[in-house]
């Protein structure tokens, strides 16, 4: 299986709205990725090692396939869709990895 | 719940031994940690959002438990143990960070 994570890096001027992520652009990535995702995992950052720290990251999404080609043909048609609403939630230009699930 | 997030940032230098990693070291983390660590996943990177590019972490760790307290009572008397066996198989410093777990 692999994962297809994306992380929007924190910066000292980052906005990122936690409630439209979660409640409309999530919910809307999971009606048009459809059946090729196989789970859907979103954390939201609360600190870096120390306490009250700013979290590397605002947020990081993973998307779970069975290959990497199950994601790109359902991705492709609707990237556009998908990318044209990261503006209604934040200002951070989001980073793009794909991972072999190993463990989990 | 929360996720204790280890990142594991690539370099042009960077050395990752996943077979070490998935086989020695986190099996190690899993009973140094004990049952504080209701879940535990591992990503290895294979790239970035390009086929073939860099990924930017060589491998990403999870650790889900159900409060940040719960996580501190148990890295803290292993810590020491934990983090002197990361020079066997990296040369990356990792970059922690605590989340929220809202999906998935």
């Amino acid at each position: 299986m692999v994962k297809v994570s994306v992380f929007y890096p924190n910066k000292p001027d980052s906005r990122f709205d936690v409630e439209y992520y979660l409640n409309t652009h999530m919910p809307m990535a999971g009606r048009l990725l459809g059946s090729a995702i196989k789970a859907i995992s979103v954390e939201i950052g609360r600190s870096g090692e120390q306490p009250g720290s700013l979290p590397p990251f605002a947020a990081i999404a993973g998307f779970t396939c069975d290959t990497v080609d199950d994601f790109v043909q359902a991705f492709t048609p609707v990237a556009g869709q998908l990318q044209g609403d990261i503006p209604n939630y934040t200002n951070i230009e989001p980073v793009i990895q794909i991972s072999d699930i190993r463990i989990g």
